[in-house]
């Protein structure tokens, strides 16, 4: 099982453990325009990067911007931490993974890693992410439409889904 | 007076010409991330530039984004052309006059020139606006808001912001 | 065959026309970060549409930048327009098609076309380029690898890779 | 004096504490590109914001880009970390502060403050960059070049422009 790098998973309780992470796979070329004086990958696009991985993370377990949207939520990033290992270069094809971890509370705690064609992890990061509702109202407790994803979740109703996305 | 480099202007009917171009200028430095692997500024971003100066003339004349916005209108970019004559370089300041050309139709024509510190123009280009309702609704003739703001401009009120505005 | 909408092809000259266009199509997803208040892709970003297609075009014929650069040459954004029709929205997958004219002046005369997913134009334009030496030099000829590309051009030589990148 | 908010400073050692952090405070205004569908900064742009900081800081202090790649330097950004608290709208003017803390080690530990017009405190984060010589060999220990601008630091010989840049 994918462990956590930045996130605490909570503890066994009663020999029950926290669901596994979810996990969506995508890969992006390095767009000449993303690429800075110094040949490499600017540090400031690695947010879209992690953001593309997100997205089809959403898009592909039903917690797409616009599902959340009609369920009258939005969560806007409150954090983000990279950590870089090694650069990408122009056209560099990259893959990128968003694993979302389990919490607890009510926010989105995603995982991202990149590796490169020869599979070296070249950076890793994180996202926080709280809940509001649409005129900005802060979610104290998981929002219904996120509770029964949470369920979902639990209930091992992902791992068909995992397995595809992960391919 | 300055002349059009690119749009054409009505011509003069009974001896009166269309009132002469407003006109606003701010500076900028080209920033690291805008910079490409050849060490000038990627040509895309030069849609920014000519954006900043135009938001800048908008909120000097009265047509800012959020002006109109307040009147029920959109003004989207139909048509955007760039003449690059000399590149940019990193943190080289330039400034941006962006030109408001009259026109008898419900456009907003835009004219753009760029200048390095030696004052050589280094890129020209335009922008058309059309006007749209709040619900997407083309507006054949010019909105009542815009109308007002092209009576004033016939009537000479804006000389002593073109002055304000043009140092 | 493809005609363009923005630039003159040389006349026939005894019955002999010059080359079709070459062409490449890619597909791309409307990201959140270029989506703008008025929830429209912002029109600043279509340069980096058109250049993802010049891009794949360049990797898919042999004129990748990086061929290019190997053979002393590169070639800068003279001039971009770019007519917006539709626009699109976040998440909008649309394709986007390149196709390199025929000239018979030492530059690269692109036209694009991105289409939605209904096979509407939303999105037309072209770029000129021009060829530099690595010391800045402009190019008043082809350059020898840019001519040896066009005698196969003229030859045929490219028909069985537009085929391909077509589809 | 400022403390710092992420870094640890080096312990006081026989009562002599390493020198107070050296700052730089900018302005700037969001840009209609900058901001998202839900009306407010893409969180990704920050990275950009606090550049830009970071840009004035060199060049205020001696430390730009081109003033270490003359001695031989880069500092690629090796960390990232960004704490949202509230957003920032468009054309929204705001102040952002880089500040440089003191560390033994070879690199530089910068911390980022943006307040908005009511000066409060929107964002907070900081960037650890390393030092590379042009060949991309990793400097263990500071390089000649910022080793002298770390003597300057210690004399207190950058309390002028302190002064002068805090404005």
């Amino acid at each position: 099982m994918l462990l956590p790098t930045y996130f605490r998973q909570p503890p066994n309780i009663g020999g029950i453990s926290c669901p596994a992470p979810l996990c969506c796979t995508i890969s992006r070329f390095v767009r000449f325009e993303e690429v800075d004086p110094l040949n490499i990958a600017w540090h400031g696009h690695y947010a879209s990067y992690f953001e593309e991985a997100r997205v089809a993370f959403g898009k592909a377990y039903g917690l797409a911007y616009l599902d959340l949207y009609a369920a009258g939520i939005v969560a806007p990033i409150k954090q983000i931490h990279i950590d870089y290992k090694h650069p990408l270069h122009f056209d560099e094809e990259c893959r990128i993974t968003a694993s979302l971890f389990w919490s607890d509370a009510a926010r989105l705690n995603f995982e991202y890693e990149i590796t490169n064609k020869t599979s070296i992890i070249t950076t890793r990061g994180y996202t926080v992410q709280l809940f509001l509702s649409l005129t900005g109202d802060l979610y104290l407790a998981k929002p219904d439409y996120y509770e029964e994803f949470c369920k979902k979740w639990e209930n091992g109703s992902f791992i068909g889904e995992l397995r595809e996305w992960e391919r």
